[in-house]
């Protein structure tokens, strides 16, 4: 195992019917500005019922924060924040509003130069003050209610961006607020918890037996109450087990002292800014195919992860590889996740065009061990297609 | 899956030779009490090595608190924390020295009736302010070091007490700190660790599974890997998963949501009071007699632990739940641990004598349910004569 630091903060308020606690979760004398997205969260009321929930406080709100949100949006908010002295935030909604939420609390502590706050990658951004913020989250998925990372989109490229400021106070995770959710969401969600495992998870081993088990559980959960919940929507049961899943695939606990490689999230990134597919559907196309080109690289915790995730004792080393990656991409299909870059309307151009743009940003050497290339990332999309 | 709270602001600095961090993670301005146990600290250098550690800031010293540390001793060191104007407490030791840590803590910011601290079970003590404190962890086994517990003696009953003002600020966790250690305590802390898991996992089932998966990976992980580390002195890997085991087994995560039956722990607290026996050995004489005796009460669970953490399965449910019973009691004695209450001197009058005094105590109704009764206990310490 690898020496680690872990801290994690973050004030977890987790169940049904939590939202009356809202009002000793936040400071009494605050002026709350509320953050949202596309206005589903007015539309089914849960802005009305996490309003009603504020008392006496001013209470703002800034609607619109899109998927992938834009640097350009969230100034608006900054602007708000700036011109009106709000002293808390409250994201309502999912990973886009709350990493959009995250921005807005760094950003509105600095004077100008607001986009160098993007440009620091996984190292914090140099930063000493930030607004604090909570969140109501309402689509499991991105693990941003219990973390200190987020994404924005600025200039046409998705920017990683992280700062100890700003983990949440508090995340109420009520799983009452995901029964509106498209069904597709679910699956998006399901996804991208299940590849944020596998990027902690399927590394060079360090014999960290804690961790390797925590995200075998991880994912075995996922395969077990991801489908319950996207063919189901009134299983309340599963719908917790799949959010605490999510929530705990990133926010640090099975990520402590074990290499992680997060070349899936940095290929279906640039899918995202160049062809407007959703996040998660993203990492399900790459995955597979990842895995099946790194096959001898990731051998031994490919093995533990056929036998103990998927349960393939029978075969060679190889056979059971095989099995456990087919089995993987039949689960993304089984939520409707179609894993071909064709489906979507990518053809050989579009490849090139990715691996060209990623050439452009840098991003030459992915892996825990820096030895995926960009030709590497090109056989990756081509059987892919 | 039940609602529930996760809150744990500890900074977790795990991994060799990481004594050096002391300076950032202390305020530079800061009167530190360095407080320890019997010496063996001292002895080895430990004690030294931290306070080189601590650059220009002034540091006191605190030492002699003992196993099952006594509220008379700690009362010392409020003194000393009053009088000199101590502003941080660092705890160098084991769980002993961290939980009395966390009581000097509280204790220091009142002004009288220091006693009535211990007076609120597992209800957060009513204090407002405490002294921060960070803990060198010399001993993995009780996690004290990344919670918000801690057990004093009184009178000579041991009395548990919780606030969240007591959760360390950082705890290192470094695995040169443990070479040291006698061989039982590595034993006496493997079983702690074993017990706290247990303690939170088999009860009542809720569906919740992802903390039953991380509950397992505990467990499976503590029968790899304590063993070893009882055995090889030399074997730092073993000795890092079991560490962060024996941390993770009380940190809350594997605890949210679920229902906890902590019958072994007070049972096991009052053959510590009476007859001064190792608290970790203690739970291993009591487990294997509860679990018998609560066998249909705990039915479902103990199915599940004798398939997954034993990998039992053959034979009918009764015979995996005695088989796992069995192996679980062997794996304490693979550790040298004698489970039979004889050998340490206790008889049916000494039995007895638990009996009245968890009567005493009003320690009538335990488990999660509130059925195990005071002859059920006495059932337990019979069968475990």
């Amino acid at each position: 195992m690898q020496n680690f630091d872990y801290y994690n903060p973050t004030h977890i308020v987790f169940g049904q019917d939590r939202l009356a606690e809202l009002d000793n979760l936040i400071p009494s004398d605050a002026k709350v500005l509320v953050l949202y997205g596309g206005g589903s969260v007015k539309r089914y009321g849960t802005l009305d019922k996490v309003k009603a929930n504020l008392g006496a406080r001013t209470v703002l709100e800034f609607g619109g924060i899109e998927a992938n949100p834009k640097f350009e949006t969230l100034m608006k908010a900054v602007d708000v924040v700036k011109a009106e002295n709000v002293d808390f935030l409250l994201a309502v909604g999912g990973g886009s509003v709350m990493d959009g939420t995250k921005f807005v609390a760094l950003a509105a502590n600095v004077e100008s130069d607001h986009s160098s706050i993007l440009f620091h990658g996984f190292e914090p951004v140099p930063a000493t003050t930030a607004v604090p913020l909570g969140c109501i989250a309402t689509l499991p998925a991105t693990g941003s209610e219990m973390n200190a990372f987020g994404v924005v989109t600025f200039n046409e490229q998705k920017y990683p961006f992280t700062s100890p400021l700003v983990y949440p106070k508090f995340s109420v995770l009520d799983p009452n607020f995901t029964f509106t959710l498209p069904k597709e969401q679910i699956a998006n969600g399901v996804a991208d918890a299940f590849v944020h495992v596998i990027e902690q998870y399927l590394t060079q081993p360090v014999n960290a037996k804690v961790q390797d088990r925590f995200s075998e559980g991880l994912l075995k959960t996922l395969i077990e109450e991801g489908p319950v919940t996207y063919q189901d929507n009134d299983n309340v049961e599963a719908r917790k087990n799949f959010m605490w899943s999510a929530t705990s695939a990133l926010n640090g606990i099975i990520g402590v002292g074990v290499p992680q490689d997060w070349a899936t999230h940095m290929i279906g990134h640039e899918l995202t800014a160049m062809f407007d597919i959703a996040h998660g559907r993203t990492l399900a196309i790459i995955l597979p195919s990842l895995l099946r080109a790194r096959k001898s690289h990731k051998h031994a915790k490919l093995v533990q992860f056929a036998e103990r995730v998927w349960d393939l004792t029978d075969g060679t080393d190889d056979e059971k590889i095989d099995a456990a990656i087919d089995k993987t991409e039949s689960f993304f299909n089984s939520l409707d996740i179609v894993t071909k870059l064709s489906h979507y309307g990518i053809d050989e151009t579009g490849i090139e065009n990715v691996v060209t743009n990623m050439e452009k940003m840098g991003l030459t050497h992915l892996s825990e061990t820096g030895d995926l290339t960009l030709d590497i990332v090109k056989d990756i999309l081509m059987a892919a297609k």
